[in-house]
């Protein structure tokens, strides 16, 4: 049977899974990242790891379709270079798409993995297989993607769908990773509704459970997002305010790209329907009506899968004939 | 000899053109818009305008390669369908690809005309032939076009480019014609600089030759640039303060898609370098640094006759194997 070969590589597992030609997830699996030695191992484990399920499954690693790999960090997509993967001690431009080629046999192509999550969920996932959609995942950053026609956008310099760092609180009160002030990642991360959490709590003085959290140091996202659906004030109207900024950013792909389904991921999305309700109110006021009509805000819903559904779905977009 | 016919249908003239199929431009003319009964007598205008030079110029119409339109307003791409062309008097939904295709007998494709022009100044002016670059037209509305991978983005309803109302102004002070408020084009189209003067001459009291012209009626958008490269203090702020938004706008394109030239077109981009100086000093502090990256702010370089060849262009991509 020929297969396609997907792997998403994460700052402490590899996601790992076998497709057949139509997309259907044949088998999925994982194996721990191996950080050390500057992540000398990575590739080479995740080439045995499918090697060892080579008999187990049915298949043949050398004869497979293609593999796609999806990494952490800022990839070259025409050459599968990635440049600087901090989170698995890889330094300087690791050359992941031709080491694995080299090691299987099998042609590769290499994504960003917040990319590979947007076109999975766009194919088989939140988007239905709509051709335009875009991702946001509001994870420990704000990470995204741009599928439009049903193929990634990647531009330029491969820095396309770099949502979390659209600029949306022109305050500019919170720096973020990126050296700048008032990206969208600072006030609709998990470290970003903390932020302003805490901002409200030594501005405006409301006194709450969220309060208490936030002075005894335990407060978290996930504390926060909890204390909001039970209505505590404070938390609530962080979540409005993080919610209106979201809002702002959709309106502004909204207008550049257009795309049919907004799919919100990563654990700050995991409030669901709270959340979209609050973004909704905000976004379609702010948008212009021809770009905002029929546009769907939805929930992820291929969680920790997404990459590797992407990644399956690029080797069939390029490398299948 | 077998030529792309070209048309970029505007409120008061077309512009015709006759292109190999290399895009070398071989002849341009324009005729008036009969914008009379409905503008029934456009695309039949066009049509005996392309036979009359039939013979003239030495091809066949029937025998062209395809036929490329721009109009203005939505367009749905797939059918080439406008919805509501107010500038021509058409009402409801016209079918100009089919109505064209029966009038010529060639195959024919429609897009908006501010995407249009993007295309044209992408594949053959400004962007010299570069995958990925954003087009702003900052005339009497602001208008755009996103070309990725050089091809046009459409979206989900068509709305894509649609940069203009992108929203930039959070004070929301002036009204846009799209029903919102804070859109780009309130604030950076002929109109929008002006809405700027008078809001800073009502606000700021600054006395400038500029400021009589806001009292006795008589500032243009083209005065007020003039002001400003004269050194105007209320027109040299006015227009610190346009591109502030400008560069606002161009730092959400460039998280979303990541163009890597930024084209900037329209009676406003007559200031030339004098605004594009401007707009550097603001985009490059507020944008991601890998998205901003080898990220060129140039002028257009084919005025009226872009729309033109984005449709000789998209007929090159669509229509001819």
């Amino acid at each position: 049977m020929s297969v396609i070969l997907a792997a998403d590589i994460g700052g402490t597992t590899c996601k790992l899974g076998i497709f057949d030609k139509h997309l259907q997830l044949l088998e999925k699996w994982q194996v721990n990242t191996d950080i050390a030695n500057n992540g000398e191992n990575i590739l080479t484990d995740i080439h045995e790891s499918f090697m060892a399920k080579e008999r187990e499954v049915g298949f043949s690693v050398r004869e497979s379709l293609g593999a796609g790999i999806g990494a952490p960090g800022p990839v070259n997509f025409k050459d599968g270079v990635l440049n600087g993967g901090i989170n698995l001690n890889w330094e300087g431009r690791i050359p992941i798409a031709s080491r694995f080629e080299k090691l299987s046999g099998v042609s590769t192509i290499v994504d960003n993995d917040a990319n590979l999550a947007a076109l999975g969920e766009q194919s088989k996932g939140a988007g239905h297989g709509h051709a335009d959609a875009a991702m946001l995942t509001l994870g420990t950053g704000v990470g995204g993607g741009i599928v439009s026609d049903g193929m990634l956008i990647h531009g330029f310099g491969g820095a396309a769908g770099e949502i979390g760092h659209i600029m949306v609180d022109f305050k500019q009160r919170f720096s973020c990773n990126c050296g700048k002030k008032g990206c969208l990642e600072t006030v609709a991360s998990a470290t970003g509704i903390v932020n302003i959490a805490e901002f409200k709590h030594r501005h405006e003085n409301i006194e709450t459970k969220l309060a208490d959290q936030i002075e005894h140091g335990t407060i978290t996202s996930k504390t926060l997002m909890e204390a909001a659906e039970e209505g505590d004030a404070l938390a609530v109207s962080t979540v409005n305010e993080a919610s209106h900024y979201i809002a702002i950013a959709i309106s502004s792909i909204s207008a550049v790209t257009n795309p049919g389904y907004i799919i919100l991921g990563g654990g700050v999305s995991a409030a669901g329907q709270f959340l979209i309700d609050r973004i909704e109110k905000y976004y379609r006021p702010v948008t212009f009506p021809p770009a905002s009509e029929g546009v769907e805000i939805v929930t992820a819903e291929l969680g920790n899968d997404a990459g590797m559904y992407g990644a399956a779905k690029l080797v069939k977009q390029y490398l299948i004939q």
